[in-house]
């Protein structure tokens, strides 16, 4: 799908907005793409993320897929809007295990409204393969920025 | 909704599970309520916990929802028992504003190998009654233990 | 929870619709509670709404379900409106079988724009206890009548 | 993605299962694409299909959705399963209206007991683009057949 960012300055304000993002900075994600409707956050496996098993966590799995989704809509939108997330589905397809995580979210459906935005989270050891660790689908919604 | 544990030694389970998510002692998450098919996690607000408006990451109340979940149906399984999540839907009702936030699941459905669990995320402010602001809907899986 | 209608006519305006939905004289769906916030649709069992084992159908538990979701939106929102579902989640927890199906939602968040409903299904045989056969979380929306 | 068949006969059975799917018949739902892995099921618009606006109704929607996400799943089964739902999400996209409705399903991740899939439902009317209305993301459980 090919999507038209609308605002100029797209990827400054995402970049802008994801820095404002505190919690970011407790867990280590970074933000590794930002295109017009598509928006990758990178996260690096840390023991102090992890579930009982050693595994990372599925709220944080979340916390990168949302936070990617929720990038990935604001890509789409006019200038002087804000973004939230309205609700997301998630479903776990692996134990959360490996070097580094990445959160691929792209936009499903853009709306004036809400826009309806999917994201995979891969998880990569050493040289191997990607593997699909978790999807996600969910919605966002525009506000005009107070 | 009236539930009978099934393994006499449940709490000291849960509790024993919940110290070793690493993840709990970053953000600060305690284990606050067990009793069978009932768990809450109590969350103190942290300005590292937040995303660009300053609220708590929608990703760290799924966090607290999960878990709380997690264990909620881990409360009810037999003794031998490893839970995972499936699966699970939040919708976010209010901005996570406040001073503490406590994600209380509760099952609605056990069962032998799924069990379908809520979780309702509360935030109070000083004196203020609690104000609802997110609902995770979800699909806990027992796997017998490793 | 206590709800409060802003539009007086809500109920008749719930009936009207209702008996536009085409899909209900279809299936058989039959409108049984109208509240502020709480709506129920009723639908008694027959052989050709099932699925290949027999039991009716998960999308049309869904049908019901969401009809009941979006009215009870409905039922809150200021004259002149519209509803729509943006989203919503099933978990089935039982194989739908018996007589009669009742779909009772209820709304856990209004909103100007959007609104927040679940509903329970359940399922009743001859005189058994209702059981639980699904239950649904979603989003509805309201726009300006057109 | 490519998937592989561990029943030789999957095909024959999704069709003779189908073909019990007494709903199937009350709705014009037709089969009209079996691979493995990859399940489409077709639905010509009517007028006894319809909410109050004359759009299809979602749970309709849903209806030829989960059939085809159930049977992709199905596709990959091993011999002698039977497969049922979890549970599912859908976004509504777009209003339901066109002419033929097709929900095409694929499996993200086969499993043992769970299988997850997604759907599209796309809409079409006349000569123009096919629309996608709707998309589901769900959960599959093989049982043993009985």
């Amino acid at each position: 799908m090919m999507h038209q960012a609308s605002n100029p300055a797209f990827a400054d304000e995402v970049r802008q907005s994801f820095a404002k993002q505190s919690i970011m900075g407790l867990i280590g994600g970074e933000l590794t793409r930002v295109e017009p409707g598509i928006v990758e956050i990178s996260l690096p496996y840390r023991a102090d993320l992890t579930q009982q098993d050693g595994y990372v966590h599925a709220g944080i799995v979340t916390t990168i897929a949302d936070s990617a989704c929720g990038y990935a809509a604001y890509s789409l939108m006019p200038p002087e809007s804000e973004v939230l997330a309205v609700e997301f589905k998630v479903n776990l397809l692996r134990p959360a295990k490996g070097e580094l995580f990445v959160a691929r979210a792209e936009v499903i459906k853009p709306g004036r409204t809400l826009t309806v935005v999917r994201a995979d989270v891969f998880a990569t050891s050493g040289a191997g393969e990607p593997q699909l660790v978790a999807t996600m689908q969910g919605t966002m919604m525009r506000l005009p920025r107070r």
